[in-house]
């Protein structure tokens, strides 16, 4: 598969399925790079190599964009050990992705997230100023894509589509909400509807709730826009774990988090199973947050083979097409009989080895449960 | 926390809790270098970078030892676009385990592994040959420790010790064996014991079984040991997914191998509980296999820090003393407020988020699940 | 505790929580009285001791209400075997009831259910002609309430009451609808509002749905009520399952519908917790269908002691303060340490003893569940 | 199906199955007759109707045993309220069992149980004093079966069977424990020597655990009486609910019990499977303790319908071929499709209903769940 020239806007319009990348904060903070809690970036400058290591580890699984590793909120602190500006974390940053996009011909993605600010004041000249501080080095360093992502608001992602909008980039806008809607209770249908009508080119959800919660949204996204004959390019880059008893609060407020996530992490097979379905919704820039790894993305991109043009770099190095497993049980090993057919992983509900869990948490109160994404 | 330069028998001898690392194979095959189905260690060639930035996480996150990711069986090929030898493939991995050592003061550790020529002729000059083969770099490499790892035959475990033994260098011989036996149905207690008299340094069980499972039957070694009044050091490396529902086979031969293993992998606070645990049992090598990664190689250190001596290097990005999480509880995100107790996470019993999941499949036919090891 | 002999709406409107009975269907099945698969009464005349030992058992655990064990639907035959009128099998149902309420002192309801040629032709005067039918024997024996009950469409539901409230009796009218709505998708607060007007002076849900989706259900229906300024009394007697997974068919459509049902069946616990949240509501007719046995019925009146100004006559056979456990627990029995407390019975949430089972079904697919309903 | 008027010995030495009924504990607690924490069988005084009632549905359902439900034992007093002697209780036991017998063709059985006093003296003298007493009512009304049962202990079991056969009457002989044994340790194998050495006809297990652990202490018995070439009949009257997660103390220690059970109750598909395993292993008493119902005996006679030649009366009243449910998929009723076979069931792996419960308790620490009785 041939990376391309052009901007992402101009391999949307030409009918492309772009795939996003993995989650940085979560997974660099299981390889030790990251401190839970604060979950700031400073490793692009202190672990340059380890950040670089998962970069590459993304664009060779199938990613076309290569998001910079930035400082991502004014208002939560590094550790006290760490003595580095914003600005110098984030040049570290921009160094790395540029370095891979040069290499493996990747998108530089750089983004910004909701203010502490906001929650407290909603003054939009003091939004727009931290935000313009975190733009700062990523305009500088050129990057390709602006991605306003994270909020919780539409108010305050619409003063950001604006600011981001002003540097004559490509911009893509994802809120961090669920079927319930935004922070003050607007529904996901007028999020998208006002996110389009703020100009963003593509639009969406990401982080805090589940692959298929997130395709919900993304539904009721896509109606309010369908609506109002309303088409920018949606974008979906879910948690990578399982949360079907959160409430609005999403993943963090669960009883795991951030310690005990693991039987929560979602295969590469429901990983491909999210694609295939963002895929029929329409949905043409796909990717991950938190718990999203590279074999999750990896499995996106086999799984949109065809309508990618072909497998990434990785799948050298995978079983992507079950031949090997298939082989195993052709040779008469009986536990591996059925796992050379697609159905049967497709069909496999996983056990989860744990009979003294519960499926769902007892202490959140989540107002509804979407059947439909338990699959 | 500082490295030592004497051997690790010395180190053992000293009283040192000594830490292993986490699994290549399966880490990698998720990063994209390696393939499921072979698992075969090529990316020590292909992809150094890779296997250095995994050897380089471990002993970040406190393991002692560094294990060379070398060629595992004769019998199992590389896949066919692979044009390596076993002798340029061990190379690549020796140059990459030395390297570490050299920068982080690690033990470099070469392993051999069960033969298939065993299972169908049970001939020892065949046997020696085929490990010869497999140990020929390693020696010329001047490895510090020979693990003699995943033997499931107590006949073909004790050639390969004699064999070992001969190159006068320390030698770790575990078994893939779980409670129930050796795969002529040899109980852990007289596999242990053997293994002692046949002249292993260190001696335990790796891979297969969850770590609770591998506890039981290290508890079992130990029982044989003490009867015989044997006392060599003992080590464990278990598998990183828990796995109630096996039967002798141990965790390939689950439905979930190798694709569906997420909501199986152990939590970091079970590793912590498993490196408790270990060591109480007398257990004074403690490391992990498929499925442990370096957040439970961290967890296992800081769980052992007092015994230790200290933190590993890559504490100073966790929230070992979960100080952060604290923190945030303090000021008043309800979310937190429990969250900074060690009690609080060990007493957690984390949800699935699979309410369409069993606990235990439905298609193995174990004889018995030790309840004991479900905690 | 001491029957009154006022009628029913006498006693709502004096203030009064009235209990019904449970499940005769299902119960009798179990028994051995009732065949699977046509649940016709004709046990009313083929074993009438055994409809009268649970008319009794019934009464005694608090019921208010004994309703006849009568015929309840036309299209649905007894089997081939059965050589009984309609007439006659709700002859001996009517002298049953009527029995109970004499030396008990209960209410005598007698019930009509939808027809089956509503749903082919929807005509009005057929539908009128069968419930006529089927109400014929309880006007003769002068039954003290009529239950419109098991109606799944709103229409068919305003023409039954109609028809009941043209005798002069007190009229109870229950759909067995979930919280989507009737067939026709009519939603559960217009079918409220529709019902009231229509005349029925006790409204409100039965049967297919859990008892605590039945309560939302019942929310809904009184949100309706509330909004038009419409107060009928509101009456509640669900499932005795638990059913998070159904679609808006029904637990009937479950794939462990009839036979293996046990693991879903509630305990006394719920029973009683679901009639406090019905109180909390306004409900103040409280009973129980498929699935609720005695055993429901006592600890919803034990529940409810303090608003129903005492206890049933079955408490004398039921550790209704937990005193007995409490004093075992005393005496120094270890198991019972904790069981002497109301507050260990409400927070247990019982294991199922079932690790291969899985919490929700895999084969249907509802579009909600509603999470609320979980506790 | 005709009823013998043979003895119990003589019908087992002709080949027959004998069908032994359920429990009149658990089930008229529920029904509103037996004080919980006590589970005294006043019941067979104050509300004799309701004990007929049930054992009259046990007879009908294939029981071909009928025991009385007399006072079982000296050291649990009778609720507080309750002034009834010992005699009057079992005197008013022996009437019901009689008439039932008369009228159904049943064996009439008495039982005795092990007592408090030897739990502190272990005095031979007195506990056969104390068993004396309690089999007196039963002697001078000539029952037909004297079952020496739910002894923890085999040295009291020992003494217990020396009694009973002083009374010239068959005797069953079983034993409440699991595969660990009595509470002395004594295993299985040798309880079951010791049983038949002591010259007890029929020799088993009934309570505490579930249908399928108690197979395997059946299994263990057997195998223990095959190595010393003894064949005495074997029984086997389990608890009706999954408890794969007790220790040795069995089921009455579990969480749940007695008020929240429901979940673990079995299913009448799992009580077939217990009649069917039960049969192959050669047991020929089949039978149920606390948690079997009439439809579980009902189930058991079904399964061995041809072994027994013939159906139970009850099922005239049960879909025991599944033609009911066949038909009702045949006419197109998209949720009764599959339901008409028997390997449906069979099959079916019943959901919970349950999202926040967890398989097995988390409180209990047993050492070992057998994985066989999973299935």
């Amino acid at each position: 598969m041939q990376h391309s020239s052009k901007n992402i806007l101009e391999r949307l319009e030409g009918g492309e399925v772009v795939l996003g990348d993995g989650s940085y904060c979560a997974t660099l903070e299981k390889r030790g790079y990251v401190k839970a809690g604060h979950y700031t970036p400073e490793a692009s400058v202190e672990n340059p190599e380890a950040v670089e290591a998962l970069a590459y580890e993304y664009a060779r699984a199938g990613a076309d964009i290569t998001q910079t590793f930035t400082y991502y909120s004014r208002d939560v602190g590094t550790p006290d050990d760490v003595n580095l500006t914003c600005g110098e974390i984030n040049q570290g940053a921009c160094n790395i992705a540029k370095k891979i996009a040069k290499e493996k011909g990747t998108i530089v993605a750089g983004g910004i997230v909701q203010t502490g600010v906001f929650s407290t004041k909603r003054d939009k000249k003091e939004v727009h100023e931290e935000l313009r501080e975190g733009l700062e080095v990523l305009i500088q360093n050129d990057i390709d894509l602006i991605i306003v992502e994270f909020f919780g608001n539409i108010i305050e992602m619409e003063w950001a589509i604006e600011l981001a909008l002003s540097y004559n980039k490509p911009v893509a806008a994802t809120m961090c909400i669920g079927p319930k809607g935004d922070t003050d209770g607007v529904q996901p249908e007028e999020c998208a509807v006002r996110m389009a009508r703020a100009g963003a080119h593509i639009i969406g959800t990401n982080c805090k709730f589940d692959p298929f919660i997130s395709l919900e949204t993304m539904r009721r996204m896509k109606a309010g826009l369908d609506a109002e004959n309303l088409h920018p390019y949606l974008m979906c880059q879910p948690l990578g774990f399982r949360t079907p008893d959160v409430n609005h609060f999403g993943g963090f407020h669960l009883p795991e988090f951030p310690f005990a996530m693991e039987p929560r992490q979602i295969t590469r097979i429901e990983a491909a199973q999210f694609a295939r379905e963002a895929y029929h919704l329409g949905i043409r820039v796909i990717g991950g947050c938190c718990g999203i790894e590279s074999h999750h993305i990896r499995a996106m991109a086999e799984e949109l083979a065809v309508e990618r043009g072909g497998l990434p770099e990785g799948s050298r190095k995978s079983d992507h097409d079950l031949s090997t497993l298939k082989k195993k049980g052709d040779m008469g090993r009986d536990e591996f009989k059925m796992k050379g057919s697609k159905e049967y992983w497709q069909s496999l509900i996983p056990c989860t080895g744990r009979p003294l869990s519960s499926a769902l948490n007892r202490t959140m109160n989540p107002e509804v449960v979407d059947r439909s994404v338990l699959n």
